[in-house]
């Protein structure tokens, strides 16, 4: 950071400071980033410290290394495929701002291909991180579970905790060293949207780190259990599966490394975002406005640092419990340092911060709410998980038909909270700054939205300790024949680690849905921008209606319309994509063990082992194939929604809001004629369908997938006949149809929904 | 109908004929009233001759009237509610119009009134109708199937050409003599808006005919199947399955009274919606353009007829080419008649009628391009059924993975499709009327996609023959120990009905989709005009902005982004109301005839009869409650969110159009306030969004559904180990979870889209 930093002095972008110098409120920026320092060397140290634990018996150490080199090779060439990708995009995405047509684009092209590249490196790192940390904390926690379970929990916490403050630091240092290098300090109201690159190089290493981790870890997991529980009939983890150690790998890379760049995307986008709405409200808070969402996530560090201290548990308790006291400490610190930050640097005349404090708090218990929901359609205590049981009694086809039903219902009242949160924090927005005339009631009220995205994101860094919280210490345990009684207190683990899961996936979707409207926001703010310089760019040829501004997507008109559609049909499609990728990959899984068995018989008889590296590199071949047509989809759809509406015909009267009005030209005119916002309007309707129908199909394939996998482990303690009975094979079924649900197209879709948030925002020139 | 003309005569709201007369073009409204009656007269002829056809062994008879009789109790019982639902929806209906507070309101509440209670009257005789000479016509096709082929597809076709026609006529009628009656050859501009009310009744009798019907069918199919095939290891349609009578009483009670209702609801709802587009284009076509529509469905009839007329098979013929050769023959007449009537009707100075052709081209086009996508994914010789099959062979969870993959990927290509269509006929709308300078051009593009609607369904009353084609004679058969080579021939039959039916589900989606941007267009419409009213009720008060409409349906703002989300997240609660239903349902199925077996052993040794009267009788008491409350939810969620968010703060900015420019007033006030549009907004957002996702949801559903039952048929002629192997046992479950979807909870969202546009239409007064 700190040669970052002298780089900057020497950068081509780095202006002289101008009169407008903000130099006292620069300090927020550079305790931001001291945070985000600290929050790193808080990493080390916690890494340092698990890593200098016992590493377990030879035999679990003779696991953990085939699971490391599998990671590590997948991880590798993922990596690689992804370099090549992110390139040719790079210099797709300059060409693109160069072809634009006036010089402002130009200069901001080298800039955005820039932040771009450091996204995607940061994003990557962050992946990484997760990845390297979490399978050296496995065979720790593994290790310390013979001793005592609180020791195991520390380990898996704290290996999880190392994720989530590398992934929070990175991003804030990123945004942070962006915004500084490319002279935020002078230019405060311009260099947020040069920031937008940053968010889409971290979404789209997150879109091919979650689509490809996710395919890993389900075509291994259902591969392995196809032909092991259900052909061979040997237990899950049996060390005689030669699937086993590919499953294990999964875990790491789809949960840790794709779980990890998903939320470092989550940040860095809405980091972004709320810069570019801070940047809209300057004349309010000056460039604290701007820089406020980085001191939130500094909060967070700081908050989650002590959360994850505070964690200890003893034999007996829940480790359930202690997460959660962790979660509350970091929760009411997060409030603490929320309600600081609101009075130091959202306040001033005429602003009433208690009111924007409100917006903070509303995000907050969004938050709560949404983990509550979850907790309540995929927990075996509650009605749904107990009627896809009872249903499993009349066979597969009922535990089936049921499980759907129960997904299907779930989006209903998270969409309730949402509705509920975005009025109220709009309204609340609008009350804090109502005093002030010459801002619009709209810019205000998205302006709340935004606080709340930020409070419900205040813990996040904990939230991601919990989520990358080990559950491979269970199968380590069991390849290397451990006494029954660490089997048991790894199992505790386990199922912990299975409803932080599923906690975490319900919040992360709920941020996700709240960011969405910050999101487009941002957009729009973007679209205006650019459309005002183009407009003065045309000098006295140019016409700009006063008070205009791009905050009209018509879903009456046909390209909206449309697009909303195309949106609609991506998330369906790519779902489809994602799903159909795990079968195929699955079924390759099912083939080698096969030929594995085949060739060998002493891989069943116990007395050979069977080619674990074999079935772990067809896997990673297969998972990287099969995520390059889905992410190009994803990629690619909005961009041709935008370039192929932006040379509509202007029949279509698309983004043409003067049609209302028979007199005065109420759009940007050049030359006399409008400015076609076609393609821009178009991509708007994309993105906000696009994200409604991501955001239900997500949730009805999150809580679905759940829900099977704890009816199944209900029946497990005994219900309705207990394993291996007929209903404890009809819920089998159903845990195996929601995992690709659940832990492939589920979290895949997450990304879709902010990278299809991000492309719009840095593609924006090419719409126009 | 003679009758209601003379009961005209004396009609309270019939005006003395005004200057304004269109007495020259009030022809059109006679043909196509002329037509209808003799389309009835056909369908009474038809009727006749099957009717008039033996009607089978003694056996055959006794089971027919089983069915009958079970068939005829589930409707008399279910028309009851629905006239008990009906009934308090019309005082609502009229105390909530009473309610608003200008007089043009109240003058329109009882004529509302009484086209509510209409269109439900008709909807509720179409679906007797249907169900009445379906069950009929079953016994005469078993019969006939003892002779020839021939004789038993005429059969079967004729009898579902009685229904297709008495609900396409039954539509016309209503329509035009309601429009005659409440004035509208002399006040053509306001008496479309004043029929919505029939398009209301026709859809919440269709809504919850189909719910109720579609509950009721799988219940009982599943039911059966389930104790029947699985537990007790007897074959489908087994006369010892005490559920068997009332598996064949759910085809009729589901497929023919759902299908007529829905079929009938979607011609109501459309003709409905183009009549009042037609208005808004008066100064063009004249009452011309607002009767275009009836002359349309007068055409489709005709065609039909003669369609069904030709149809004749051999014994050895596939029964499908038959029905194909008399879709195209009816296709071929439909689009002369069409371009007929375009030439005769939409034509005159500065119409350019190619243009307008263009558009109904364009509506057939996609008609026959849904129609071939279904097949694609529902028919085994395509790619995705057989991916199906082929994952069956590693067991269920892999068919249900495999079967949800491909029912996500269906949405893609007709999304593609209505897009374009979508497009060109707006395009070729605005080209077609690019002469009349003073409509805007949205308005003529609008248009243009109601006439497509109309290309589309122009050939509704052969497809909806098609689709209630009989597939009971197979039962009937089978429980009656026919010969063998008979089953043979009802098997074809049997076989030619589930293509049909699926394709018909196609075409039913795909014109749900187009209709849907006319029904949108006709509420833009609507509201404008009520705001128009209301202002120029307030007099000097009121200020009205030259040009003004409603066309702007902004999903940057909060309210509509939210009615947006909570009309997504309807359409999944829905549909898991609707599912949760069926298996609730199923469960009591079971539980009889498990009760049953146990209280009778001599069901099964085949020494005694079941008791299928008490099955018929628990489905049938079971259905109707479940079908209660998703009908509830689709009915109260819209009307809530338009009286909410009418009275929500002006902060939201919902609909004030006026954002955009600082300086006049472009949004109507009334005493200097703007006219709130914030509830008819958010309904908007509700009624679009939701649509696109039920459309989705449906294509879904139906398809995923029919390339499960397709799969398991597959398998069953000898495919990767033929009938009773582990892949044929896997596809069997896939088949199972695929019913609910694609016979309950499919076709329901296709009548709650339709019901969703009408209800709006309807109440638009009540949201402002």
């Amino acid at each position: 950071m700190h040669l970052c930093r002298i780089a900057a002095m020497f950068f081509v972008f780095q202006d002289a400071p101008a009169g407008a110098s903000t130099s006292n409120d620069a300090i927020w920026l550079w305790i931001a980033l001291g945070v985000g320092a600290l929050a790193l060397v808080a990493a080390f140290v916690l890494a340092k410290i698990v890593l200098s634990s016992d590493a377990g018996t030879p035999e679990m150490q003779v696991i953990s290394n085939a699971i490391r080199e599998g990671a590590e090779a997948f991880l590798s060439r993922q990596y690689r495929s992804i370099a090549a990708l992110a390139i040719v995009l790079a210099v797709a995405l300059y060409l693109g701002y160069h072809l634009s047509s006036i010089p402002h684009d130009r200069a901001v092209a080298l800039k955005t291909v820039i932040a771009f590249l450091v996204g995607a490196v940061c994003s990557g790192l962050a992946g990484f991180t997760g990845m390297y940390v979490s399978i050296r904390a496995n065979i720790r926690t593994a290790s310390a579970a013979r001793t005592s379970l609180n020791k195991a929990l520390q380990a898996a916490l704290r290996g999880g905790a190392v994720t989530g403050l590398v992934v929070v630091a990175l991003s804030l240092i990123g945004v942070g060293v962006l915004f500084f290098c490319f002279g935020g300090l002078t230019h405060p109201q311009e260099v947020p949207y040069e920031l937008v690159g940053f968010g889409f190089g971290a979404s789209l290493v997150a879109l091919f780190a979650q689509l490809g981790g996710g395919i890993y870890t389900k075509a291994a997991d259902v591969g392995a259990d196809l032909v092991g529980k259900v052909e061979a009939g040997i237990p899950e983890d049996d060390p005689r599966n030669p699937a086993v150690i590919a499953d294990l790998v999964g875990d790491n890379v789809g949960d840790c490394a794709g779980r990890g760049a998903d939320i470092f995307e989550s940040t860095a986008a809405e980091n972004v975002g709320a810069m570019i709405l801070g940047a809209a409200l300057y004349p309010v808070f000056g460039i604290k406005g701007i820089l406020f969402p980085l001191i939130v996530h500094a909060i967070n560090l700081i908050a989650s640092i002590v959360g994850v201290a505070i964690v200890k548990t003893n034999d007996t308790e829940d480790p359930m419990s202690a997460l959660n006291r962790g979660y509350y400490v970091t929760s009411f610190l997060a409030l603490g340092g929320f309600a600081f930050a609101i009075y130091h640097m959202l306040n001033g005349p005429g602003v009433h911060p208690a009111w924007l404090l409100g917006c903070g708090v509303t995000g907050m218990i969004t938050a709560f709410l949404f983990v509550w929901i979850t907790e309540y359609y995929t927990e075996c205590k509650f009605r749904p998980v107990q009627s896809i049981a009872e249903a499993s009694t009349t066979g597969p086809a009922t535990n089936i038909i049921s499980g759907i039903a129960v997904g299907m219902e779930t989006p209903a009242m998270p969409v309730i909270v949402i509705s509920a949160a975005l009025l109220l924090s709009y309204y609340f927005g609008v009350r804090g700054l109502a005093e002030f005339t010459g801002i619009s009631d709209y810019a205000k009220g998205i302006y709340g939205t935004a606080i709340a995205t930020m409070g419900m994101l205040s813990c996040a860094a904990y939230i991601l300790a919990m989520d990358t919280f080990t559950d491979n210490a269970g199968g380590i345990i069991e390849m290397s024949n451990q006494p029954h009684e660490v089997r048991e207190k790894t199992d505790k683990l386990d199922s912990a680690g299975n409803t932080t899961k599923a906690l975490t996936k319900g919040y992360a979707i709920g941020s996700a849905s709240l960011a969405a409207f910050l999101l487009f926001s941002a957009y729009l703010e973007e679209i205006k921008t650019i459309v005002t310089a183009r407009v003065h760019a045309a000098g006295p040829l140019g016409y700009m209606p006063p008070g205009w501004s791009f905050t009209n997507i018509n879903l009456a008109e046909i390209p909206v319309f449309v697009g909303a559609l195309l949106g609609a049909m991506l998330t369906y499609l790519f779902s489809s994509m994602a799903i159909k990728a795990v079968g195929r990959t699955a079924q390759m899984v099912v083939k080698d063990v096969r030929d594995q068995f085949r060739e060998n018989p002493g891989i069943m008889a116990g007395t050979s082992k069977p080619d674990y590296a074999r079935c772990v590199s067809i896997v990673t071949g297969a998972a990287l194939k099969e995520m390059v047509l889905p992410g190009l989809l994803a990629v690619g759809l909005p961009v041709a929604v935008g370039v192929l509406f932006r040379n509509f015909s202007s029949v279509y009267g698309a983004g043409s809001s003067g049609l209302n009005n028979a007199g005065l030209a109420m759009v940007p005119t050049i030359n006399g004629v409008p400015v076609n916002l076609g393609g821009a309007s178009a991509v708007a309707g994309l993105l906000m369908v696009g994200t409604i129908s991501g955001v239900l199909l997500a949730m009805l394939m999150n809580n679905g997938g759940g829900a099977w996998d704890n009816a199944k482990k209900w029946i497990e303690t005994g219900k309705f006949g207990g394993k291996n009975s007929e209903a404890h094979k009809a819920a089998v079924v159903g845990d195996t149809v929601g995992d690709p649900f659940k832990d492939t197209a589920g979290p895949s879709l997450h990304v879709l929904i902010k990278l299809l948030a991000t492309i719009t925002l840095v593609l924006a020139p090419l719409f126009l």
